[in-house]
């Protein structure tokens, strides 16, 4: 699919000045650099020029030139992308959304903010507070909105929440072709016409690009409890998820952490784990009775799924230090293993799988003699195997046990990737998933992106 | 947009009595003439043939065969819907579903179900009961779960639980061309190249045929509550639902009822409704302690808002008996106007412009001397404005009157249809509402139904 593209010269470093000032556009080696690694492994082919443009229109003129020109546009939040999603393959122009970074309108009695892509999550929700309100998708790191959408990013609250497409309303949306289009509406019900709202969220720019965002915000939870509980065997674990699942409790998190992650968590100062699988769960309520009585039910649920062990609290220290072996697992591994990089997959099977899943890649570890930790939101049957490396033999060891966990996941009926979405790491594995329907993406690439200068190489197998 | 058509020959029926058996095809007057009415007041240009396929790859075959032949064809739920969205308007072949009406398979720890798109959404809900899961979104009417999808349906439980398109996962497509399709995945969380499901729910059947559904469901709620409130004007009323939903209460219906049709239905037997704006309200809760206490915080809230009178219950029999009026609204309201029909308009707007919209509709009443009632999904910013008519003077002025109602939705920022669909009667506003993004979603059925087949003269104001 990727064209010929041509080199940025002289000239349209000129019309990319006259476009958007000589503030926004650097061919400086630096500036390049910058935009040229995200958290992943995979090579970029670095940009030739990075701009900032600050307004939309902007943006939307950048593309138009860059279409009829045949040069490739890689779109760029913050760079804390997993699968290579926003790294340049083919140089061209890197269109970075750092200078679109500002609330365009908070409107509180609906809920609602309208924002520019450039503005970090986190960053939106600290000046949201004063509200009440909050963006609930949180993949983690301080990744742009635009960043977010544009990869349907998810993260631990999901299980209540939702990912990124069901927190978004309304986008304005700038075609290869310089259009600027209005997509979805501030009404919370839409059904007039083709959900372009939808097909744009997860496209990771290589249909359109993200120029603002009107978002859903939900009221910041009055009490919140956290509950930890062990378990003798993963089945035991995944048992307990769906029976509190089906209690109609509706839990804000619901994680999953395999008993040799923490074996590995609890070698740190002030963590207590047991070597065994584990679920951390977190409750938000309007009221205080509400989750008084829901953490009684969740404890029998516990009891009964024989659990090996059960820590409950409503008490906001008490939750921060139940949750922290969680919250900072990451970290933790980063730090038991000064001497080591981390691979994270990332895949997602229909719950009632889990336990095959998790099963395969615990005989797999032993069979294969790789090292593993598992950790994942089980409450949407996601999970991240998370592979230690220093060597470029680790690293391709690690590469071929996730294209097993991949493949595995996908016969188990679920996806090759559930929050990191597609980039350049698992373009090769959509056929897999989708057959016939990739061609469908294909004809839609193809009629709004003719020229292919969108993000090119990324989710088509093909580049 | 509309290409032209050729009849279907004699040759035609041949060949999808080749494809579906002869049991499965016929040319009746009394078929044809069965599936040419919704329940709206537009005209068919009836079928020359209806079809019922009774597997995926026979509806496949036959699009085929459509598309090659330049056939029109209009899939067909159960005909419940209210803006002509199934009715054919160029002849051709009519696809039924009533055949293809069976659950596939029941995934109940995954708390999903597949099914075949001719299944009632209620006769579903009846077949999961034994299960304690559901599939919340309610049209009213017994409307097909394949309909469902094509129009993005919702009803009065959207507030807590989503409209069709948040409670789908997967689904098979037949396209134009005969390819058959899956879109989606089993996967709760799915971030795996463009959503192309969401692009095919509420697409009213003109880029593909749904021919298979995974559906989300959710446990059947244990306990279940009531309000009702009366309030001085419709400013406290709509405070008092962006009140309820910043508490985090979470409603499960959030429903608005205008005084004129309070008054109304107080006529008939049973119901003690006083002429002023009332809120419905339910809630849901997996406690009983968490319902006493959420029944409390909203008495108070309606309280602080000014409310005339407040009725509140967690019992099932007085639940049924306080929501009688709603839940009735429309056949009181139809035995009360035995000598009219009914033209139910729909739009949606963010919640803060709700009290601005209802105002412009009590002046437009006074002001054209129009007869209407209003009733809402407040919580959703969802309103329907219902006009009776005897006569074609008094249904055009309705049409005149919800033509006003639809162009200040559009422009408080809200949209024309927030769940009954584009059909034939709103294809005229979307130019009004899209602006150049309609011009993509033409781009986007011209590459996925070229010659125009799939239910051709709905969506599109062109035809």
């Amino acid at each position: 699919m990727t064209a010929q593209f041509n080199p940025v010269t002289p000239e349209i470093i000129q019309q990319l000045i006259s476009i958007l000032g000589a503030e926004n556009v650097s061919t400086a080696r630096a500036d390049i650099d910058l935009h040229a690694k995200d958290q992943s492994q995979h090579h970029a082919s670095p940009a030739e020029v990075v701009i900032w443009p600050v307004s939309a229109q902007q943006a939307a003129d950048v593309l138009k030139l860059a279409s009829a020109s045949r040069i490739p546009v890689t779109p760029w939040g913050v760079g804390t992308g997993l699968e290579g999603n926003a790294i340049p393959l083919y140089g061209g122009i890197l269109m970075s959304f750092e200078r679109m970074n500002q609330i365009v309108e908070v409107h509180a009695d609906d809920f609602q903010v309208t924002v520019q892509p450039g503005i970090g999550h986190k960053d939106l929700n600290a000046q949201l507070s004063r509200y009440g309100l909050f963006f609930p998708p949180d993949p983690g790191a301080n990744a742009t909105v635009g960043g977010m959408l544009a990869n349907n990013a998810a993260g631990i609250r999901t299980v209540k929440y939702g990912a990124s497409k069901d927190n978004v309303l309304r986008m304005q949306v700038a075609l290869a072709d310089g259009r600027l289009i209005t997509v979805g509406s501030r009404s919370v019900k839409q059904s007039a016409g083709y959900d372009l709202l939808h097909l744009f969220v997860g496209s990771e720019g290589t249909l359109g690009v993200i120029t603002e965002a009107t978002l859903k915000l939900v009221p910041v939870p009055q009490f919140m409890s956290a509950v930890v509980a062990a378990f003798p065997s993963v089945k035991a674990a995944i048992e307990t998820v769906v029976a509190v699942r089906g209690s109609g409790l509706e839990p804000a998190a619901l994680e999953f952490v395999d008993a040799s992650h923490c074996h590995m968590l609890s070698e740190a100062a002030g963590v207590e784990l047991s070597e065994d699988p584990h679920l951390f769960m977190e409750f938000h309520a309007a009221q205080e009775a509400t989750l008084e009585a829901g953490l009684e039910i969740v404890k029998e649920i516990c009891q009964e799924m024989g659990a090996l062990s059960v820590r409950a609290t409503a008490d906001t220290a008490e939750r921060k230090k139940l949750w922290h072996a969680r919250h900072h697992s990451y970290e933790i591994m980063v730090r038991s293993h000064p001497d080591k990089q981390f691979f994270i997959n990332d895949v997602a099977v229909p719950i009632s799988a889990y336990p095959e899943l998790i099963a395969f890649v615990q005989a797999m570890k032993v069979e294969d003699q790789v090292t593993a930790y598992m950790i994942g939101h089980a409450g949407d049957g996601n999970i991240h195997v998370e592979f230690p490396f220093a060597t470029r033999e680790e690293y391709d060891k690690a590469m071929v046990a996730n294209g097993k966990v991949v493949m595995k996941a996908l016969e188990l009926g679920g996806t090759c990737t559930g929050e990191h979405g597609v980039g350049i790491g698992k373009a090769k594995y959509l056929p897999a998933e989708h057959g016939p329907a990739l061609d469908v993406m294909r004809s839609l690439k193809q009629t709004l992106d003719p020229n292919g200068i969108l993000n090119p190489g990324k989710i088509f197998p093909e580049g």
